[in-house]
């Protein structure tokens, strides 16, 4: 389900094969938290070279619901999105209720944020939720360990994340088990790959006893929860530093909500196949753009009236047609075109990034490329 | 400029002719308030079918201002169409101001509803603001009736919008003859067509004096202005039905801001050639959705589970690709993926109305068509 296709240091270039497709990494994944992503057609995602999506299993569970979604034909028909989907399992949401939500063992109990029902939410429930979504990469329900957390809350939370994990685990076992005695299911409605989430806090000995607690139980993948959370920059990529070399080499790795441009090629030169974060999508719809001279802020003043694309060195649809003074207007009037448009760009930006990152992997030129970058981006905020 | 290339009783079947390109009418033209139609780029207007959009002299000259757009190349290529545009005159917006404006011989006093400056907007400044987006017909300024109006109300309003119907055409003349002199301005960049607005409110007499008076004056196309303020549809059909068979053949006639499909289809009928209207692009973005089987409100419960696209036997992208229940669950999320989508759909049903008058007048089955329509809308209305 995944293989290394090249290495450049401990950055790789990898695959991961799903049931709707192969997915080239390292990747970044668009953040579709309503089975669309904001302001943009289907057509236009993957125009600006989008090879998976995320969607949010908290969000979909209530509004309109799995069984609903699963009634239409899963998510990928819901939103007429054919490519890979990875889907989170609700844990960092119910987390991000802060004291609207009451934790046991057993799961979470909260309000619906929508209408104010209660909701059970537990790790069978959410791989449930997940498998009527029908997603080709499914997460683990997991608690996210706050920040700052003493050592004894980050094990507690830790280890109680682990028995959930084992739960996910146990949960998607048997459907999969199930899914193999109907011999007419067709191949994209049998369970997909499911990841296990790795948690610990700050803390080096709890991430890796975190690490083993999920080997033991199995995955088609691990993921790096529970950062970009509070923390300050360095204690993420301390994490990170120690906890990637000891990360299985033949499973997908995914850093969870992470970030910004630098933060990807950190993540990239540690050994990180994949990323999703809001933003580039949220920055958009601010005016906030993402480009080769550093960071654009559409309403400033300057851009008034600027006939210059937002990137001269950019190809995509915005920058192939549209001037700063144009977007800076349809900003400043409201106009959902100019969201359109700046979403466009800053996932074109991302994706471009990334193939940048790959192909360099491939070179063997990654630190060359990397260093280049940061120059950029160290010296021409100014110019924007 | 404007051939009859086919006609059936009373209805014609033209081409316009522009800088921009032909126009095939009769023709629906979407309206782009702001240099842009909400919610959908430029790629998508064309895909749905557009030929001619109409902008609004009033909004642009407030933002981003017509000497920035001037600056900027022209509406064209700010908003990035390069097919026809139309431009009112910002008549019909300064008299929906209502109180906040003071009009005088000489033009409109009114406070910009955008930062309060004081504005002046006089016949000769709507002609120039529009020579600055440099759009392909250009509307005189005019006053547009009250509704209700006196007999006297009636007239000397309308007397007035001719006072300054001849001097837009003098400060048109001028800008003309100045363009013949540089021998080196591209044609795209020396001024469009003018059309003439008549006037009157619901007394045929009056009606028939302004064009009289316009005719005298001389444009290249003839306007309808100052209908659907609040009349009841009978009125306004009674003044159309009046006033058209008087107008010119050889020029274009223009209904302005109309309006349902229904009056499309009777406008049509009595030989109008252009409309425009925000009503598909406004319904739109409040889930209401035109339809071959009656109008689809997305909101209501029955389209919660619905798999069924909107219109069966429409071709859209939309149709094409989403169901009822995404859209009902996008509308209801607040996500602006439902407005693109719905406006995609609404403005294809616009131009695919527009397609079949004009093959019905060019085959001879105008009235078949009109009466299939009309039982199709009156009988279908309760099915979706």
């Amino acid at each position: 389900m995944f293989e290394t296709l090249a290495s450049d240091g401990t950055a790789r270039r990898g695959r991961l094969t799903t049931r709707h497709g192969t997915v080239e990494t390292p990747v970044f994944m668009p953040v579709g938290t309503y089975g669309t992503v904001k302001g943009v057609t289907p057509a236009q995602i993957s125009d600006v070279g989008t090879q998976i999506l995320l969607g949010n299993t908290f969000h979909l569970m209530l509004r309109p619901g799995g069984e609903q979604i699963a009634a239409l034909g899963g998510l990928h028909d819901f939103m007429q999105w054919q490519g890979p989907i990875l889907t989170d399992s609700g844990g960092f949401q119910v987390w991000s209720l802060g004291e609207l939500r009451k934790i046991s063992e057993d799961g979470v109990v909260f309000r619906s944020p929508v209408n104010g029902d209660r909701i059970d939410l537990t790790p069978e429930r959410s791989i449930e939720v997940q498998h009527n979504l029908n997603t080709d990469v499914i997460m683990s329900f997991d608690e996210c360990t706050n920040y700052p957390a003493t050592e004894r809350e980050a094990e507690v939370s830790m280890q109680l994340s682990m028995r959930w994990a084992q739960r996910c685990k146990d949960r998607h076992t048997l459907a999969k088990d199930m899914a193999e005695t109907a011999d007419t299911l067709p191949a994209d409605k049998r369970p997909g790959l499911l990841f296990g989430i790795n948690q610990g806090g700050m803390h080096e000995h709890l991430r890796r006893e975190s690490l083993a607690a999920l080997e033991e139980i199995g995955f088609d993948g691990y993921a790096i929860g529970g950062l970009s959370v509070g923390e300050p920059k360095d204690e993420m990529l301390a994490v990170m530093t120690n906890l990637l070399p000891h990360m299985p080499d033949h499973k997908a790795r995914y850093l969870m909500g992470v970030g910004t441009p630098k933060d990807l090629v950190a993540g990239v030169a540690l050994g990180v196949d994949m990323f999703d974060c809001v933003m580039p999508t949220r920055n958009a719809r601010n005016g906030y753009l993402f480009t080769s001279l550093g960071t654009l802020k559409i309403r400033n003043a300057r851009h008034k009236i600027s006939a210059d694309p937002v990137d001269p060195s950019c190809g995509c649809y915005t920058c192939s047609n549209f001037s700063r003074a144009y977007l800076h207007h349809l900003d400043r009037c409201g106009e959902m075109l100019g969201a359109t448009l700046m979403t466009i760009h800053n996932l074109h930006y991302y994706h471009d990034l990334m193939a940048q990152l790959r192909s360099a992997i491939e070179t063997g030129t990654f630190r060359t490329l990397s260093k280049s970058l940061h120059d950029q981006w160290n010296t021409a905020n100014e110019l924007v």
